[in-house]
């Protein structure tokens, strides 16, 4: 990491949420600096940004959780039932690909542009409809986002990357972001700023997914029974996957991107199933999508059906490249990568930068979005009069000046026989800029000078334009920076090469974007979708490899540092190498001592413990010889509490008793606060027996382990909770030494107490 | 599995092998039916079929051995060294692309046929020097894998898969192998004999990874010092990994698909970096391809460069499918699940045929493999001769009757004017037999006669040819077979659909491939690679999904017959329902005690450890209390007697002292048996310190963790011995219950000692 700090302010927010006693015990720290590992404890404050403020955040439970209700509710379930759950799993793939090819085809922006462009309205009167509309769209989308669902700012794709690695964040997946997303970033998008719709579209597809998943909305109460089948958080992590995976086909037109995007990016944990199961839904979304088109194709939907199912297609280029081309091929991957983590940077500094505007309120956020909405008009609006009139050429087929709503060459304020080559690039959509950009036979279309402003303006644009409170994406932007620098640089190279300009645009979008995104098999095959030119496979592998080799030496991919600065707590796939030198042991002791219960346990005694603990699961320890007999959960405890399943007297239940009581639904539920929950003083006299919940089989280590052995099995297996037992067997030592999770396991946090670990050798081993 | 009976096989083959005591125990178990759980032990007798006879298999260290001597050595290797291992790690992607590109094109083949298509041998004398050449050329693929290397007949791929599940299979990817393959694979495919050269040359590149890993052969004293980085089974994991990928990318020329085929067909773990690692093997393989295919355009290599980097280039084909041709999709997909499955239950039984045969010793192999050879020459000379000869379509573009080397017409037996329709198909090599097949506007080609010979006479062969004793892949068969098929059925439906014959063939050969090798992605992109066509996509989608589902009916994968078929324990991704009613420490209570070791231990305790007993890993207990130290792998208790590092006195040696001894390298060897050593009388009675041996983090579980969980645990972490620890913490308890591998967590073993498991409902969860 280049820029540490990025985590240190996220944790100057998050130090006003933290306990008073953490206070004490860091004004502690520094009088006894040698004794280092006694003195300190380990935090484990679980706060993040979400949206644009601090939450507290919790992690999932992807184990199952083998209880006795468990064995007993899933032995009882039917074949009907099973098959149900089969089939609904299968029919959700469906229904998250009908409902995302519900996406309005940017016929608003579409239709404001062709009013600017080929009508009358010039000058100021032009401008003033042009950045009125704009700023209005902006408006509606900023107002819905930062006031009814910040959540759904931003791309949303770091935290479907957390969620599926083990974080839940707040209102990320609910019915009320599902909608400003849609609505908002149809706004964004219409307001003509420099966004994408691709990762809202992810999202999207992720939120309808898991509410699919959990039948329907809670807070609208709007739900189905049984839809509940999936309300757990493995089954939500798979239908995630799998929206995610829809989002990227939709957004791209690119079913196998979208597998590949959910493998390389997003998804944490892999199985051979999966791959087939979201291949499965991206052929839902591609055929369903075909469909549509075939309906379409008379013109019916507007703008939708037009470019068919390759969105940029050069598939004509003919691919005139040779050995010695490849040199120029890598200067493209040099630079794109160098490009790309400049982009990186500047974006990281710009965001903490709103971060602070953002902290001021939602008036704020507010207006910067709708200042950014400004500048961005009269920039797209005045540069083009920047621009010499460049004359028609009468040998090209296509009509110039365009008169269409999509013509390559637009005449904005030149005479007849003559287009304004910037106002084609400019004054279009993001789509058709990129589809002008990268069309064939164009070498001499665009002037340096006008190609120069563009470049300029969409980086400035896409570093101000990213952090403001709409739905955005980087996807867009990224690609319109990229095949600027390509058709720059290859109006540069034109005398050593004889590779085309529209070739260099593409490849210059290819190496930008793995410069920042640091995607290779998938950007790949995304722009093999894209243009549909199996020939150009070779040279854009190479420049993608290039591009993110050189990338990699600065910073991390920006979704990286975008997890990084919400603070969200992902768990890389590779321990550092410090963590072969400390022991799972050793970080027991320097955490609060664990907190543990009977099996048959006092009313008052849960109250007291899920009162002054925030810990979500408790090791159930019992007998003459103590003896561990699993994990209880927070939330069944909340659930014993809450349904007041209090025994009189000290005894084990019987299974019919607990039946009555719990069904496999209510489980998987999260039961809120202790706080909500009133137990009478003569019941917090009474008993009640946990052997029904008690997660008999939960996942333990002997304290010997070291930390990076714990961290690849936490990662691996999908743990929440890892329980410590000691390697002596002796009279009198308690079977359980402690509890990890992940914010223990996190490599800031245990810095944070054993700050000599960071100092020894850290290089990597078989990364 | 339809055929459980199939590991019963291979059990009885194995039975021969096992220990005596344990026949004894099989004779126990039928007495004493009731009280099954106590006295029967867990059997885990490591043998499989290798080649063509049982060996013994060993499970691999994919584990990091954190024992003091690696941490020292880790702390020592200097920042040249580290460097030096990455510089080496990458550079390794671009040899094994180097060396898969000198893969001899199929001139040999090429050439015979066009002998006996364009000149006058015909009749008896064409039949004679076509048979004969075939004999030879089989006979001498056949005679080098049965007499020199086994293990090279066949795809290779199961025993890839299960080594990068963690077994490895001995002799599978040395240098004898290796050479064996390459020339047994070019004979078997010259030959004319139904099989491809795809899997072999999968099998190729995991070699050349493989020994480039190793820094040599070690059985040809071939060895450089300086590569010996990579010769611990983690490294070589991933760079077999790359060298698969970059097999399937040389087979297809398809980069894409080697990527997805390592994720979807081979590879157990996996993570984000080892996609972009095998991206860039791929990539080198491509570009390198590239240059050859530049430099060969010229005709200076024969027909390498013909045909470009698409093979089946269908990329004119206009499609015109509608929503009503979903039907026939459906139909193809449906038809060709069946037919997928039908060819695997035939494969299976053919293949135990064949292995009866196989163990009546190796000149019974040699023969098995010349009368099928024989048999595929009487057909394909002869079966043309049914044929009609049609009247040429003047109106084509093509010179008919074709007089090249690779025409679409053949003349064959048929006068001026007219063709040889299934000369066309059979007298040409595989690649050209499909590349005709898939022509385009040859609608009126084929008699639909010829078709079918065409498709049974493939659908014999490739039954019969797999199992033979030369190097086999099975891509080229399922695609001819399949691509009979779609053109038989397309001829059946032409009146009911508008989608072209060509593209009825490709989508057949699609079917096909996904009902027997149930890959889907893979697959898809394959065939998108192999026809560049990018409109297909949906369809193809739809076809392989389809097929796959229809299949997954009946059996599982041809790959995972294979693998049941050998013996080989590979682990599932998931565990059987079953797996949760039953604990790891009930599955330790069946085992016999765990043989443990002390932190200082005799010589002679060592050497009869090792001699009574074949375990793998002894965990060392230690202490007036007992303690948990950690596990000592065998091999290293040998390399410790090997190297006579023997004390005097019960004392720990220093660090300088180990130091001296050992260098990372040996601790990352395999040394050999316990027999081959030699220990004096006077050293047995002197004393080992075994700490600095002793992998002192190595994964514990307690008794109470499930099968279920303990199995993902063991496949995601990668472990090789799991221990297990007591849930009790009371004096004179053995810190130590068991010790469980892979051979302990796989159903059928466990099936065998816990018969009333099976009984239980058994439907997955989560799957």
């Amino acid at each position: 990491m280049e820029e540490p700090n990025g985590f240190a302010e996220v944790a100057t927010i998050i130090n006003d949420m933290e306990l008073e006693g953490q206070h004490n015990n860091e004004e502690e720290r520094e009088s006894t600096e040698i004794n280092y590992s006694r003195n300190r404890t380990l935090s484990s404050t679980s706060v993040a940004i979400v949206g644009a403020k601090v939450s507290h955040i919790e992690s999932l439970d992807y184990e199952i959780n083998e209880n006795d209700l468990f064995k007993h509710d899933w032995r009882k379930r039917s074949r009907v039932q099973t098959l149900q759950y089969v089939f609904i799993k299968w029919i959700s793939h469906f229904w998250s690909a009908f409902l995302l090819e519900v996406w309005p085809p940017s016929s608003v922006s579409q239709s404001k542009i062709s009013l600017v462009t080929n009508s009358a309205l010039l000058y100021f009167m032009g401008f003033a409809f042009f950045a009125g509309a704009n700023f209005l769209l902006t408006l509606v989308a900023a107002f819905i986002t930062v006031y009814f669902a910040p959540t759904a700012a931003g791309p949303g794709v770091p935290e479907i990357k957390a969620y599926l690695n083990g974080v839940d964040t707040p209102n990320m997946f609910g019915a009320t972001t599902l909608f400003v997303k849609i609505i908002g970033s149809i706004g964004a998008v219409s307001a003509g700023l420099d966004l994408g719709k691709e990762e809202p579209l992810i999202h999207i597809g992720s939120c309808i997914a898991c509410l699919l998943g959990q039948g329907g909305s809670d807070s609208y109460k709007l739900s189905w029974h049984w839809l509940r089948y999936f309300n757990n958080d493995r089954d939500k992590r798979d239908l995630i996957t799998y929206g995610s995976s829809s989002g990227v086909c939709a957004a791209f037109r690119a079913p196998v991107a979208g597998v590949l995007f959910v493998l390389e990016e997003v998804a944490t944990w892999w199985r051979s199933a999966l791959i087939w199961r979201t291949f499965f839904s991206t052929a839902v979304v591609v055929v369903v999508l075909r469909i549509f088109m075939d309906y379409c194709k008379s013109g019916s939907c507007g703008l939708f059906g037009r470019g068919g199912v390759i969105m940029f297609d050069v598939s004509d280029v003919i691919v005139r490249y040779h050995f010695v081309d490849i040199i120029p091929v890598v200067i493209i991957g040099v630079i794109g990568g160098l490009l790309g983590s400049l982009y990186n940077h500047v974006l990281h500094k710009v965001l903490r930068l709103y971060n602070l505007v953002n902290e001021k309120g939602k008036l704020h956020k507010l207006l910067l979005a709708l200042s950014v909405s400004l500048l961005t008009s009269i920039c797209i609006y005045g540069l083009p009069f920047l621009a010499k009139c460049k004359p028609c050429d009468s040998s090209l087929s296509d009509s110039c000046p365009g008169t269409g709503e999509t013509g390559n060459f637009k005449q904005f304020n030149c005479p007849d026989g003559y287009y304004n080559d910037l106002a084609t690039l400019l004054l279009a959509t993001k789509e058709d800029a990129i589809r002008n950009i990268f069309s064939l036979n164009t070498g001499n279309e665009f002037q340096v000078i006008s190609l120069l402003i563009f470049f300029l303006l969409y980086c400035i644009l896409g570093v101000i334009t990213f952090g403001i409170a709409v739905p955005s994406g980087l996807y867009i932007p990224i690609i319109l920076m990229g095949s600027g620098y390509g058709r720059l640089l290859g109006i540069a190279m034109r005398p050593y090469t004889k590779i085309d300009q529209e070739l260099f645009a593409v490849l210059g979008a290819a190496s930008l974007m793995s410069g920042s995104m640091r995607m290779t098999v998938t950007v790949c095959v995304i722009f093999l979708e894209l243009t549909n030119n199996l020939l150009l496979l070779p040279i854009t592998m190479l420049v993608l490899l290039i591009a993110k080799s050189v990338a990699d030496c600065f910073n991390p991919s920006i979704y990286e540092i975008i997890l990084e600065l919400k603070g969200l707590p992902f768990l890389e796939a590779h321990p550092e190498a410090w963590m072969r030198n400390i022991t799972v042991g050793e970080l027991a002791d320097v955490k609060p001592p664990v907190v543990t219960l009977e099996g048959i346990e006092k009313v008052r005694r849960i109250v007291e413990v899920l009162k002054y603990t925030t810990h979500n699961g408790f090791p159930v320890v019992d007998g003459v010889i103590p003896e561990l007999h699993g994990l209880v959960l927070r939330t069944h405890l909340l659930l014993v509490l809450k349904k007041k399943w209090f025994l009189n007297e000290r005894r084990r239940t019987e299974d019919w008793e607990v039946d009555e009581k719990f069904t496999w639904i209510d489980l998987e539920e999260r039961w809120g606060k202790i706080e909500d929950i009133a137990v009478t003083k003569d019941e917090m006299e009474m008993y009640v027996d946990l052997h029904p919940l008690i997660n008999t089989t939960p996942h333990t280590v002997v304290e010997i382990l070291s930390v990076a052995k714990a961290m690849v099995a936490f990662r691996q297996v999908g743990l929440r909770h890892m329980i410590i037992v000691p390697k002596y067997q002796a009279a009198g030592v308690f079977p359980v030494v402690g509890i990890l999770t992940r914010q223990d396991l996190r490599d800031c946090n245990i810095l944070n107490v054993f700050p000599h670990l960071a100092k020894s050798k850290s290089i990597k081993k078989g990364n």
